[in-house]
């Protein structure tokens, strides 16, 4: 039987993976209100962000608790510490999505996304929950292999983003700078929650083999 | 006489008031490299930014090192969690005045930057080194209401972004698409180092007041 300190360790990773859920529902559905411009599902990803931030909040008290009652080493530390940076990571994704839903919702009854990237936007929402979803699983399982394989999906991001700037940049670009100004923004909201998302993943790396590869 | 574990944990607060010097040059030039499109001084930016990273190495080096042989507690335990979550705060700050020095980079030998913008970027780069200076004071004195200070400068940084979009998306904008991107991610990079210095400043709190803000 698990004793409760063990107990409170275990529910760390548990709120973890759960924040893992929330975010890739959040970036889901920004995605959508962006390409639907539906005003209601933007609003649900803002309103909604408060629950990231309350388990994220949880988490930094049962560790704050956790350092100065129980004063955890060797790998209870690693994750605790752990714990703490994948948290920061994932509330910051939270807040891309929000970001993402804020632009929907700034230019409804309108979509800001012209019909020649959809289907780019569309690959950049898949590869984003993608990659949480891979960082939610390897957060669970402590599972270092799959952890390693979300750089490569990072890089599929990498070009998509590439290919809306040249969209943007394009001759025949025919609507005129503030879209192209939104485009350049959610373009960097999606790099960036996809940056995160390989940052939580690179903590379970740390978390199971004490090595830190950035 | 200060022991050996309480001298790491004074080196700590030095590396950190280092770093906040070390982003604070990075900005400071890359804001010059931008507004005279000085390929040198970009360049600069973007090799230094290893001095940066090396130092937040040493510093997480020292922490997992001090944790795992000190166990430290109370305000020494604050103390190492508060530099690691400043420490990753500033190494991105670094990387931000990479991201415009790349800018800078990119478009040498023009200026990414018109004429009637330059006074806004300029003042963003002051206001960008205001804060990284008053979040190094507070880092170093341990001053919880300079740390405070730092969010009406934040405000100001919020105007000036404001100010950058509506100069774009004014009809009289003559300089087309692609200057518009590049103010874009310019202006949300100095936004986010702001945001930065703001947390660097919060963590100060949280460090002194045990009290967490954010």
């Amino acid at each position: 039987m698990r004793d409760a300190y063990h107990e409170e360790l275990d529910a760390l990773t548990d709120k973890l993976v759960e924040m893992t859920r929330l975010v890739r529902s959040a970036i889901s559905r920004a995605t959508i209100a962006l390409l639907d411009a539906d005003l209601q599902l933007a609003e649900s990803v803002i309103s909604r962000d408060a629950e990231v931030n309350a388990i994220f909040e949880e988490i930094e008290t049962t560790i704050f608790d956790l350092m100065a009652r129980q004063q955890p080493v060797a790998m209870d530390l690693r994750l605790v510490i752990t714990a703490l940076r994948m948290g920061t990571d994932l509330e910051r994704m939270g807040d891309l999505a929000v970001h993402v839903a804020k632009v929907a919702r700034l230019r409804h009854p309108d979509s800001a996304i012209p019909a020649e990237i959809r289907s780019t936007i569309l690959e950049m929402g898949q590869i984003a929950e993608n990659l949480v979803t891979k960082a939610g699983s390897s957060v669970a399982a402590r599972d270092v292999d799959s952890a390693m394989e979300l750089e490569q999906d990072d890089d599929a991001m990498d070009r998509l983003h590439r290919r809306l700037f040249k969209t943007i940049l394009a001759k025949d670009w025919s609507h005129g700078v503030e879209p192209a100004i939104d485009i350049t923004l959610i373009g960097r909201y999606y790099e960036r929650y996809a940056d995160h998302a390989v940052r939580v993943a690179t903590s379970v790396v740390y978390l199971v083999t004490g090595t830190r590869t950035a």
